[in-house]
């Protein structure tokens, strides 16, 4: 029984609601969409550019659905042949630093020059999108509109491990769909540049100037993981500082050890918002795949990162496995217990778990 | 049958050799050198601080022997709720920056002041010795020979976890054995530091100066762990570099983030040589402890650093029963041939071989 109330929401009670769509064609929208498109027919689609299928694709390689991923692990067989020949960079910088705005006048850029961007996302905190540039896509309101730009906000997940998995397979897809420049955005505040860093060639930090604390916020370590350090929103009267800033970092920079693709990281400013100096970031990035494509690093940095995801993968899986296992589970918090009260050592305790584990 | 040959060598043939010890003596000295003490024998005398007793039970815990590892396991609980009582001091720094001549005067300085010092070393190569400080004893003339200093090179061993797991149940005995400071020496050339940086209180950083290139070879990262960097062999007409040196370390440690511990690390110049600046060195690490304790920081490390142990303890052996396992061996081969020629992905990889593990 509904309980009745006063109000005119319910003036229309008892009156059948329009039918501003026929049964008929609202059935075949629901079939439609429930329908799920053979593995070939993906393939084909998706080889041919298609972002519908490719968009229905990352879908499936996101869903927690067996079968979901089962067929899209058949995709990406499938896919792998045309992959690999786009470029992929890395993109992070703490929320403020302008990067949506940064990446829209990026990835303009790109398309004006006739390149195909992919913009893809890793961040774990996504489900509650925290601050989020993709989970906002309005704030690339010119991007999303370009034919020549795919947009994707961050897969969902609370495992960092998860979510990048997702993303890197992604990115095989939008290659395979002809993506030339593939663009990953990780916000700076997390472990998530490490993995970002482990499947891109080219890792570009966004930075604002700033006296003193200007890496205040930024995990340690992302410095020396950075190809390039842009210092965004370098405008107006802004500019005078950024260069300060530029000379500062390029300081510091110099005080790092040599990476291993003999790459000496470069400090560069630019105002995302004012368009300036992002055709030098393009040329800066050119001129890096070019060496490292010479040398012969840059295959064997995509390589190492294949492997590297390999053995990471099996790694988290084995840990998983134990981890999540309820006979460890109480075990785990007792030995947890006796460490703090110093009555074993991490090696008693491991052993004692190991134990457990194959009885 | 022995070949004989015409040199002044078998002169003696046939001559017995002379008795300079008895052959009772020498029977006496055979057996007890292969008989181990009882567990309550080793506990009692490490307790008393018996450096022979805590030496022969750091050997159990370097012994691949099982029957020795049991026994070293046995030890190490009994020897538990006497330990903990020491800070634990890491010192790192590359080969050339001076660092046996520092903790010499260090571990000095030290023991002069009524300390009780035991310095170990983990040093993954050391069983090669390429310039483990420790595998030379005799660079520490002087230390080596005050009996309130306890001297051990580093476990040999070719994984770095295993070495940091018997250093580090090594220092619990050193602590049991009333040792109230110990010292982790490590080599500044690899993965070490990091093993080192989580078994210690403070960690210090030994430097050179020196233009531009000065932290050559130095892993990335280390500058970031340190609690303190030392510039070394700040001396005679170096002491004005010295501090052109520190003073460029400071502004690049202040790029940093602070430290979770709250304490700003201190660049200091010293000259283990002439033992100049050792006094305020001993005076920093103290005012850390002081602070650390205090906020309640010391405790947290030391349950995080164990938590730590425990977790990567484990993991370690998860992996290694894994990736030694011989179902896995060529299959693991042929997949990562496979990822090179781009006909695969690292998680469709990982899931063939985790198959095979449970096949």
């Amino acid at each position: 029984m509904t309980k009745r109330r006063p109000t005119a929401l319910h003036e229309k009670d008892g009156v059948s609601p329009p039918e501003t769509t026929s049964q008929k064609a609202a059935k075949n929208i629901k079939v439609n969409r429930g329908k799920i498109p053979s593995v070939d027919d993906f393939v084909t689609h998706i080889l041919k550019g298609d972002i519908t299928f490719l968009s229905r694709a990352i879908t499936l390689i996101e869903s927690t659905n067996v079968k979901h991923q089962e067929k899209a692990n058949k995709i990406l067989e499938q896919c792998l042949p045309f992959a690999h020949n786009a470029i992929r960079i890395g993109i992070t910088g703490v929320p403020g630093v302008g990067k949506s705005t940064f990446i829209e006048a990026f990835g303009k850029h790109l398309t004006q020059k006739g390149k195909k961007v992919a913009v893809l996302a890793v961040d774990p905190s996504s489900s509650i999108n925290k601050g989020s540039v993709l989970g906002d896509k309005t704030r690339m309101e010119e991007l999303v509109t370009d034919k020549n730009a795919f947009i994707r906000p961050s897969p969902s997940g609370t495992s960092l491990g998860g979510v990048a998995q997702k993303t890197k397979e992604s990115i095989i897809l939008c290659e395979a769909a002809g993506f030339d420049t593939i663009i990953i955005e990780t916000v700076g505040v997390g472990q998530s540049e490490t993995a970002v860093h482990s499947m891109v060639d080219f890792f570009l930090l966004l930075k604002l100037f700033g006296a003193g604390d200007e890496l205040q916020g930024i995990k340690r370590g992302i410095i020396e993981m950075a190809d390039a350090i842009v210092i965004n929103k370098a405008d107006g009267e802004n500019v005078k500082k950024a260069k300060i800033a530029k000379t500062e970092f390029n300081r510091a920079l110099h005080l790092y050890p040599p990476k291993e693709s003999g790459w000496q990281p470069k400090v560069l400013i630019a105002s995302a918002l004012q368009n300036t100096g992002i055709d030098k970031i393009h040329d800066l990035i050119q001129e890096y795949i070019a060496l490292a494509q010479e040398s012969g690093y840059f295959d064997k940095k995509r390589n190492d990162q294949n492997t590297h995801w390999l053995i990471s993968t099996i790694n988290q899986q084995l840990k998983d496995a134990f981890f999540q296992n309820k006979k460890i589970e109480k075990p785990l918090e007792e030995e947890i217990k006796k460490l703090k009260s110093g009555t074993t050592t991490p090696f008693l305790s491991a052993k004692k778990l190991m134990n457990l584990k194959d009885e």
